[in-house]
């Protein structure tokens, strides 16, 4: 197997179906728009190491310079524009990439360093704040830029210098007396290195990126202490001085850092870095023969365990913490900022989504697609709007007069809009996984849709199609084109919340694995031509209840629904007061929307709206029996899917998770003897 | 009207009687003990102004010396021990306050400066940081000791020496060019010199606090600059470099100096600070005659009514935030670490009695008493164990394993022991509020138990007895004792809990005037012996439906119940997991607790328990109907009242508010046109 970086290409995706189009919208819209706002805002530019005038701009975040990210806003651009290019032309985003690239070339120093920032801005300053400075960030992602360069054009124009500054990586770090001990802040360089050394095969590119994982969080790294000690002592940093996303000095779980990865017992900090370092984790325990990564797939199980069963929204979004982009304490999710949280960073669910799919690699189980269609169809797609021109980068369940849920058109850390072109650009890789061997082929189908996967395998050209109406309808028709000498072994993923299921033809004696239906070689043979059938049923769901919060939300099939002031235009609290009966009647229909063209299934729920009276109250507790609510008026409560929000305009007011409407009765008391 | 620390000496409470008997246990236990700590520790011979080793080490929270409190830790006990001895004797208190002045009076500096720290450890470096050091707040509480202490003996010992240091303190801080533009980080002196103002009835002092209070929050106090930005400069602190409970740098909400008081929209920061600031505003407005007091009451009333409304908890207590010990956002208050906060320092909510108190003298209205009665008998007599000995600091409403409900000896930041035993020292003058002129008086009973006033009035000399089981029956006998030629009229405070309530014999048209009956002079005239009648029920209350707590708890008159496992031994979850149903049948009952001797009602919830069963949950969202819950073959659930928790041994293991049992239903789904 490998990474859906290298397997999206054996895809392609049915004109018209659901994933088409959205992947239409970043080829129509998003990439050139992404490409001339790189121009706009002086990154397109940045390699020409010339002085922009943005870089005299205080820091929004001290120690970090807003234009510490630039190099990666290029190559996650340039990575994704080479997915694109596999099986479309532009000659502009040619043209782009080439002179991008001749830029990044020129820019490396003689040694093979290559930083704008640190070239540039503060020269004789590199690697010198790995704890709060991207420099390895940046490394990590024109290394991946430079991977999908080189599968494309094949030419080594980006790969070349890439490997150069790796190799200067190498001389930098690891465990020799004159080698720094160190590692990233912000995890993604392991991953990267981890991706070239699928490619390269060189053992130095696995060694760094083990070093990196081995190193991190180790209390005594330098001469018996942290490295982040030492490094900030070295800057000459006080005890007390520290960054505004620290709570509290030495917050180093903010970067995962506290302790070894493979004793940590929870996962903690930023939500980005901490699913970049677990995808690079799960990486490192496919490749790498060297002892000790029992253990880490081990910690690998218990994070995922712990993000997803304690610090996950309903949307599979992540980070209740806006103060460090991260994850808070068990259960602890609340909708929106006057709740006390809810981040839910775009990249940090396409983050979930990488991890998913690794874990599927080294043992397939449902759970962990279940996971990655739910970030899929919600966290992560909520976060471009439908014309691929306007971007969300944090994706709160409930919006407030302060975050109304509206979208922008960039970020001064511009990390998100890229990743969703990114993402899409190799979306077919998350689909299924496949491996082979002289004649047989096994296909485990994880997401569904309209799509179609070509395996060469020896001459043995296998084709499998699924044909469907997802995410709104839950038929999916199979065909499997094979020869006669070739062995294909299927097994489809049954999602959890698929209440019932049916394959038909139906087979004898099916066989069910970890959630995943097995069809044998013998009955795929036979039945070139299946469906797969998973009705869907609008059903309610609910956060955990330790998240004390006493809300339930509406789901159908993959997708989570949420209510809007477009639909509902009487909201004036963001639906804060509203009870909602789950035991309401909800109707379902097929519409049209004229703005986006996109057509949806809305729902509706029936019978009079409920709303919390508690204006005015003057006391810390209420009588239970006055917590009461006003039957109102109106009839009816129209839902969206989470995805479509903030697409028409509208006031920006929106919830996933309702309160739940009950009535609390007094008790009867009785007394006893009293004195 | 005056302060309770003044008008306390009026009352005297029954022998034997609740109120009586907690006092009882300071005077035979607290303050003796707290003697004997302060000996131990080295307070108490600190103003000898020797080096005291702990003075070398590091403090906890960085920048505040672990030692800085010590002079009001000192003070508070002189404070306390004074108004026991104004009914009581014992030679080795006067003994103890005796050699304690004459400490102090020799640790003062021939300038009048009076402080241990800045004399002993850091000379020279006096008022450079007012921000995080508690210098004025110490000088504040040897005011209130002096105050005390004069009041007992009259001999102007302590107050002559606090008078001198009052006045180097006029000198150093005011508008004049050579002034400091400061004012105390922790607020305490401001209340302190408008105690004394009243005393002395010199301009000086209340200039002062005055000045400090108009000072406050000001955004150009000097040079056009926060007065803390300047001086943090001028310590040569960094912009980043922050203590620890400052979420972010220039947090100066924490000291409610963001903005001026009279713009602030919200009660924020640290819950003590906080109210010792409101109660300082209220003698302001009641004594300055100079303008601006209206848009100090103004601001007064808004910010009691965001702390009352939407910052505080069932049990009176305030400050959901550990790590600044205080308010956090609307609606936020979580019960215990584990849900994200519960702070409730008992400090806090002595703090809200006096602000109540203050009040109710500018605005005779029920709601105040109500929550400092709410405050008393719940979050702050949970503060002290039933034998005195023992105390918390963080008062929660549901332990965890990481913070167990139970006692501690002392603690390195002592101000909660002392607090309680000073409250209950000058308790008697919460209970009413009285004034008079000739021959007619007037008393507003707001607190009910068993106690006398006496009012000398020119001669007329009034005395009014109240008897009654309190807090465990509502029914009061009143007996008035006047002169036939005297004029008293009373108002009776009607709790907002009292469903019910009855005045024998009945008055015709009796007035009711902002939750208070007013018995009118003929009628107390004709009717020197009747009776307050209101049944006490068990009743539910939860907070309020903002604060996302879908949780219940059992009251009953002025008490809040909880669960403890002493008398549910077999909690294992902290009732984490438990579901109460509101309707369940509650029994009371009195019992006499063998351990502390105390007699109190306990309550018990008869019907089968239920618990959720959510173990082992590996998905962001449930199925509503999967939040199952089992119903256990036990049948019996027992409350004891919050004040008596953790006085019993047992695990720690507690809860005032109560997971509400509830079933959620599936929706039944219509399909309308689908594609």
């Amino acid at each position: 197997m490998s990474n859906p970086q290298n397997s999206f290409g054996n895809t392609t995706f049915l004109p018209g179906s659901f994933c088409a189009r959205k992947r239409d919208v970043v080829w129509a819209n998003t990439l050139l728009y992404q490409l001339e706002v790189l121009k706009r805002t002086g990154r397109y530019d940045a390699f020409k190491l010339k002085w922009h005038p943005s870089y005299d701009d205080p820091p929004d975040h001290w120690p970090v310079p807003n234009h510490l990210f630039w190099d990666s806003d290029v190559a996650k651009w340039i990575e994704g524009a080479c997915y694109f290019l596999t099986e479309r032309d532009n000659a502009d985003v040619h043209a782009a990439i080439e002179e991008l690239v001749d830029m990044i070339r020129s820019a490396q120093q003689p040694d093979g360093y290559l930083n704008i920032h640190f070239t540039v801005v503060e020269p004789g300053k590199r690697f010198t704040n790995l704890r709060d400075l991207h420099e390895l960030y940046n490394a990590g992602h024109l290394i991946e830029a430079a991977l999908a360069h080189q599968n494309l054009y094949k030419n080594g124009r980006l790969l070349e210098p890439i490997l150069k500054y790796v190799d200067l990586l190498a001389q930098t770090f690891g465990p020799g007396e004159n080698q720094k001990h160190g590692y990233p802040g912000h995890e993604e360089i392991e991953l990267a290195l981890l991706r070239l050394h699928q490619h390269t095969e060189n053992p130095k590119h696995l060694g760094l990126a083990r070093y990196f994982l081995n190193e991190r969080g180790n209390p005594k790294g330098v001469d018996g202490r942290h490295y982040y000690e030492v490094e900030a002592e070295a800057r000459g940093e006080r005890e007390n001085e520290m960054p505004k996303y620290y709570p509290q000095r030495k917050s180093y779980w903010y970067q995962q850092a506290h302790i070894p990865i493979k004793d940590q017992p929870s996962i903690e900090g930023h939500s980005v870095r901490a699913t970049y370092m677990l995808t690079a984790v799960a990486d490192l325990v496919r490749l790498d023969k060297e002892c000790g990564t029992k253990e880490y797939q081990t910690a690998l199980e218990r994070l995922w365990r712990s993000m997803v069963s304690k610090k996950m929204y309903l949307t599979g979004g992540i980070g209740a913490i806006k103060q460090w982009e991260g994850f808070g304490i068990d259960y602890f999710l609340p909708q929106g900022t006057d709740e006390g949280g809810c981040y839910s960073e775009t990249c940090a669910a396409i983050g979930v989504m990488m991890v998913a799919e690794r874990l599927l690699q080294l043992n397939l189980n449902s759970e962990y697609a279940d996971v990655m269609e739910l970030c899929f169809y919600n966290a992560v797609l909520t976060g471009m709007s439908c014309d691929g021109k306007q971007f969300t980068y944090v994706n709160q369940l409930a919006s407030t007069d302060s975050d109304p849920s509206m979208r922008q058109k960039w970020f001064t850390c511009a990390c998100c809009p890229p990743n969703v072109s990114r993402l899409l650009g190799y979306l077919g890789g998350y689909f299924w996984t496949s491996n082979s061997d002289s004649n047989s082929t096994n296909v485990n189908v994880h997401m569904y849709g309209s799509a179609t996967i070509r395996l060469k395998n020896e001459g043995h050209d296998v084709m499998i199609s699924q044909t469907s109406d997802w995410p709104w309808k839950g038929r999916v028709r199979f065909a499997v084109k094979a020869p006669q000498s070739s062995v294909v072994t299927l097994r489809l993923r049954i999602p959890g919340w698929a209440s019932e299921w049916k394959i038909t033809p139906e087979p004898d004696d099916l066989v069910m694995e970890n959630g995943y239906a097995i069809l044998p070689a013998n009955w795929v043979a036979n039945h070139g031509d299946f469906t797969l059938d998973m009705p869907f049923k609008t059903r309610v769901i609910s956060p955990h209840p330790f998240s004390n919060q006493n809300v339930v939300a509406l789901a159908r099939g993959p997708l989570v629904y949420c209510v809007e002031d477009s639909d509902n235009p009487w909201v004036a609290d963001h639906f804060k007061s509203l009870l909602f009966d789950p035991s309401s009647t909800i109707s379902e229909k097929a519409v049209k929307d004229e703005t986006t063209g996109e057509t949806i299934i809305a729902l509706t729920a029936h019978g009079p709206l409920s709303f919390l009276q508690v204006n005015g109250v003057a006391t810390p507790s209420l009588p239970a029996r006055a917590v009461s609510s006003d039957t109102d008026s109106r009839s009816h409560l129209h839902f969206v899917p989470y995805y479509f929000r903030a697409n028409r305009g509208g006031r920006g007011q929106m919830r996933v998770g309702l309160r739940v409407k009950q009535a609390i009765t007094q008790p009867n008391a009785r007394q006893c003897q009293l004195m």
